[in-house]
């Protein structure tokens, strides 16, 4: 568990990857940084130097061994990350070189720091607000475009601020009303009911876009789970090669070459999908394609969206039919790929549901229902086309740069609580119901938004997000 | 192959090791490394502020898109590593972010450095010479207090500071030599004879020393390798448990337990020893095993120190002297451990080598041949007297900080070379050579040793060098 007793010590931690490199970094914040520093280091007096300035010298250790040659960097409080007096020992990359430096410090009153701990002093100094510190680990973790945009917008403020100024005039309202229930049984309005109720209405639209925008920006943040799933020898693993455009899945005219369930990430303008190519899916012949197609259901129950490929000169729009009401679910995207449109000019013909008007209507329906493009996956034919479709339905016109998106279950779980404080103070009004009421669910509100930037916190709450960080962050 | 022409070019690439971490450092170097950094981050001209200040800001692309808020740190010529402009960008330490930073830096004009090019560059600039330059790699590799000590003190010149200045007054010679040779025939001698043999032989003097220390550099750079062998049951792997302090190998009563060599690594006072329990010694009982005891031959035939155990209740001088006749080569040091003496009292009396005259004599020979120390692996006596042991056989008194050491064998061939045409350099002078040939001694000397510390050297020779290096250091 994290113990916040001792934010009065001096920390000190390995700043930069575990490994060997040109250069380490070791930190220290804290009252002593300066001190211990300068305890190591004789080049020069560090609490006479400037803020944000770099000094070359010798570190050594108690018996005046050099442990090695540095550049030290000096931030005073409360200008550096933390808004303590900081000291950036940048040193050479060498894994003994940083633990012989770690321990001399920790030997001179520093101690090591716990996960995460530079931020949340960050936090608790007033640097930043809870949701942009727990930015700062999605940023040092997005590994796309889309990631690492949403991740700097939210380190940059964000949404926060736009909650911090809403709860802000909330807060107004609550005391308004609380006042009057000072006066008790005198019957007064300090807090103008229409005001609160346009109020409360602005906000819960704000709140319900975004917590519209979680849908996006978890997927930006973890991937689009995306499963391509069908009968065998429909063309899958052909489709998941022309989408990577490299040859990733073992391809045969055999139907059931693929076993395993094989997942690669594509990145379609900078938003991540995780491609996950099946077996196929019909009566299994033997024990080990059974456990692909089972493996291959399961898949296609966890995805967020779904890409059916079918053979569209072999398999007839009722079978279609069939295969789609197993496999989705309410919730989910599907893209109809009738497969093989190379094939079409020599398959003309041979296929009664070409001619059968019932079938002609149940593929018509089908086209209705389903987001549909035909395609070679052998020729590579509307490739392109296929991954805009995939970016439309995720990404559709929400992903400009400093859009306001919500990536963390954690505020989805207060922006939902807030929601339905804020609804029953709606409700209230409606009904006119008294004013204790009405400031206990806004108070419940604000508890719900203030745990979103912070401004309401618990040690357990910040136990819990800051022990997700590295040591060193 | 490297390429030198470009060594205007303004260099980038990562300097903090590969991977997630709460800082990774992007660094430039080159005439642009400044115009290239003020293209991006706009918050302060870094053309204006003093070297070694840091400035905080947003690095921006070609669109404004904002990559990163990061720390530049900046340094100018000739106040930095590589006596360039260098610019430090402190970022986020998320791989996507340093990749970014790094394609931005080379679409503004600078190129990715090759391996080692800032050291190389820090050398062709003069800020050190080729073996300080080549310490930088062995001190970022250092995994051991001695290793690290070695590498610091050839950083800091080590020797080569030495070398330079024997080498000088070993030119001024060779100049004047090669001015008799201009008066031709006039039979002039400004080189005096005797003073130049006294300072070849002091020379001489020192390169052998430091000759002798490679024996020992080698030896803490990549550790000792020291081989534990014997009869099966002779309590090597409990040996190795005990030296280790731990249950490293699985040991039991039933000889041949040990069948694959187990490697350890020992650390004897900043020593690192490559600890090594083979299979025991004996003709096999089946293919497993025979596989075994030849996979301990070769490593016995591979190591510098020799730990032969056995059972001194048990065999008989004449069977040990027969086993280390076997295992031992010319320069291979040996320890002889005569174990189990937990169980010499309920032994005594039992063995006929007690009290034959001849075997009692073997005995006292064995004892005078080898370093020997009975003791009891599985009750762990005498172990700290062992580990004394081993560290005599290899460091004997060499270790001083500051004592100058070769451990580099690129150093230990040019030495060599250098002892070769030194000693002819003498001969020459004892029997009165011409000046010609004396010239030309004194000149091949003079290139060895230049080598060392790069006074001469070819491209060939820093290509070698310095693509053996990490690209960013």
């Amino acid at each position: 568990m994290y113990n916040f007793i001792d934010l009065q010590d001096t920390i000190v931690a390995l700043a930069t990857p575990v490994g060997s490199g040109a250069i380490g970094i070791v930190r220290l914040s804290g009252n002593q940084a300066i001190s211990i520093a300068n305890d190591v280091f004789k080049a020069k007096d560090l609490q006479q130097v400037d803020s944000h300035s770099i000094h070359l010298g010798y570190i050594r250790d108690e018996q005046h061994k050099i442990i090695d040659q540095a550049l030290v960097s000096v931030f005073k409080n409360p200008h550096s990350y933390t808004k303590e007096d900081v000291i950036e020992v940048s040193c050479h990359g060498s894994r003994y070189i940083q633990q012989q430096l770690i321990e001399l410090f920790i030997r001179k009153g520093a101690r090591m720091a716990r996960e995460g701990e530079f931020t949340l002093r960050a936090f608790l100094n007033g640097q930043m607000d809870l949701s942009q510190a727990e930015a700062v680990a999605d940023l040092i973790a997005a590994e796309s475009e889309s990631a690492h945009q949403m991740a700097l917008s939210q380190m940059r403020g964000g949404f926060s601020d736009q909650i911090k100024e809403l709860r802000g005039q909330l807060i107004h309202f609550a005391s308004m009303i609380e006042l009057e229930l000072d006066f008790g049984e005198e019957d007064v309005e300090f807090a103008n009911r229409s005001d609160l109720k346009d109020l409360v209405s602005k906000i819960l639209t704000i709140i319900k876009r975004l917590l519209d925008s979680f849908q996006l920006g978890n997927a930006i943040k973890h991937g689009v789970n995306t499963v391509i799933a069908g009968r065998p020898n429909a063309g899958k693993s052909t489709l998941l090669n022309a989408l990577l455009n490299e040859e990733r899945a073992i391809v045969s005219d055999i139907a059931g070459t693929t076993r395993d369930t094989i997942e690669e990430i594509l990145n379609i303008q900078g938003v991540q999908y995780r491609l996950i190519d099946t077996a196929g899916i019909r009566e299994a012949t033997d024990q080990i394609e059974a456990i692909g197609v089972e493996k291959a259901l399961e898949q296609v129950a966890k995805s967020a969206i779904l890409i059916y490929v079918y053979d569209q000169n072999a398999l007839s729009p009722l079978e279609v039919q069939a295969d789609l009401q197993k496999l989705t679910k309410a919730e989910m995207n599907v893209i109809l790929i009738p497969n093989k449109a190379d094939l079409v000019q020599q398959a003309k013909g041979k296929h009664p549901f070409e001619t059968d008007q019932n079938l002609k209507e149940i593929a018509q329906h089908l086209k209705e229902q389903y987001t549909t493009l035909s395609l070679s996956a052998k020729d590579k034919t509307q490739i392109d086309q296929l991954k805009q479709l995939l970016f439309d339905l995720v990404a559709s016109g929400q992903l400009q740069q400093d859009s306001s998106i919500v990536s963390n279950s954690r505020h989805y779980e207060a922006l939902k609580a807030a929601l339905q404080s804020l609804d029953s103070v709606l409700e209230g009004l409606e009904i006119g119901i008294s004013g204790d009421f009405l400031a206990m669910d806004i108070r419940h509100a604000l508890n719900s938004l203030g745990e979103i930037t912070g401004e309401i916190s618990t040690d357990d709450l910040l136990g819990n997000i800051f022990s997700s960080f590295c040591i060193g962050k």
